[in-house]
């Protein structure tokens, strides 16, 4: 299958949400709906739904549970990523309670952090573990990927650390940017900019 | 000037993230440096700073300052948004300490929550109001944005009530799709479909 560029990973998580909490009770969808939901074109989303190999019906749309399966099975759902937080704070915990972060295949295993009077304890059932841990429970548990929501001035040191233990992806919601060998990915939660697409207008 | 696509702001805002953070203390930074920090294509990097109508030196590189500030020409952060944050959880809290917003034109003049304990108190130097103030505070305060951090449950109701306050910024960090009219722009803080793009790979 060819790699989907990010625009059509963002979109394709939408229908998925869409389909989840907003047009539910339904045997069939069609694009049409979806698109005005979220205000693209109806060919596009079309578009969209090809690259995961789902046929609409004349005059019904697409079956809603075979579509919801179908963007699960494109976007790897299925696929186990073990995940951990470092940096407990209101961030960190905030992403903790999040969502069922687990239907999408990603499992948080725990959280890290520095502070005594958090070490311990236990956020939407996940235990948070002083960063010390990190060297053992990084390889015991095949963590690949890390969600950095640490302090700025702690960023590059705790990005170096996880590198060291074998991870790979590091999720960074710090306003930094770090600096990382080829092999490692960062990928940047840009708020700031984030913000400024939005201003940018539809 | 012609529109910024929101891949060019994402990417400026970064660049000048590396400017303010990362290539400080010298007088001239090449496209080559950041390029390499942010692991992007050198002719990419070149291509987005030439719509900040920055030229760069032969051997130097492009001066740090006024790239800094043609960027934040470029991008608008000498206007000022006025923005609250809907929900003062662990999110809206996170957000509210995140950053210095006002360096990018974004001024976030206050939160609001239901819960009776959180009302009246002051996170980063911004008071909680009660959301039955949002009539009286958006229209007098010029608020043109609003973050949504509020409870999926509550995220309807509560666009609905700032829509009908005449906000047209939505930035959106629930995990809901929302029903607005036309003129309403809602920007989705897509946090599975930005834990897949990382998982996608570069």
């Amino acid at each position: 299958m060819e790699p989907l560029t990010d625009k059509v990973v963002d979109r394709l998580t939408l229908y998925h949400c869409v389909l989840t909490h907003t047009l539910t009770d339904r045997p069939f969808v069609a694009s049409q709906e979806v698109a005005a939901l979220l205000k693209l074109n109806d060919s596009q989303v079309r578009k969209d739904i090809a690259l995961c190999g789902v046929l609409g019906r004349q005059k019904h749309g697409y079956p809603t549970a075979e579509l919801k399966r179908s963007i699960e099975r494109r976007l790897g759902f299925a696929d186990r990523k073990n995940v951990v937080i470092i940096g407990a704070g209101n961030l960190g915990t905030a992403l903790t309670n999040y969502t069922d972060f687990r239907d999408y295949g990603i499992d948080i295993l725990a959280l890290f952090d520095n502070h005594p009077a958090k070490i311990g304890r236990h956020i939407n059932g996940k235990t948070v573990y002083p960063m010390s841990d990190l060297n053992r429970f990084i390889p015991n548990h095949q963590v690949g990927s890390v969600i950095l929501t640490v302090p700025p001035a702690m960023a590059q040191t705790v990005a170096e650390t996880v590198m060291a233990c074998g991870v790979r992806f590091i999720w960074n919601f710090t306003p930094c940017v770090l600096r990382v060998p080829p092999d490692v990915v960062v990928h940047y939660e840009n708020i700031i900019g984030s913000f400024l697409q939005m201003q940018n207008g539809p």
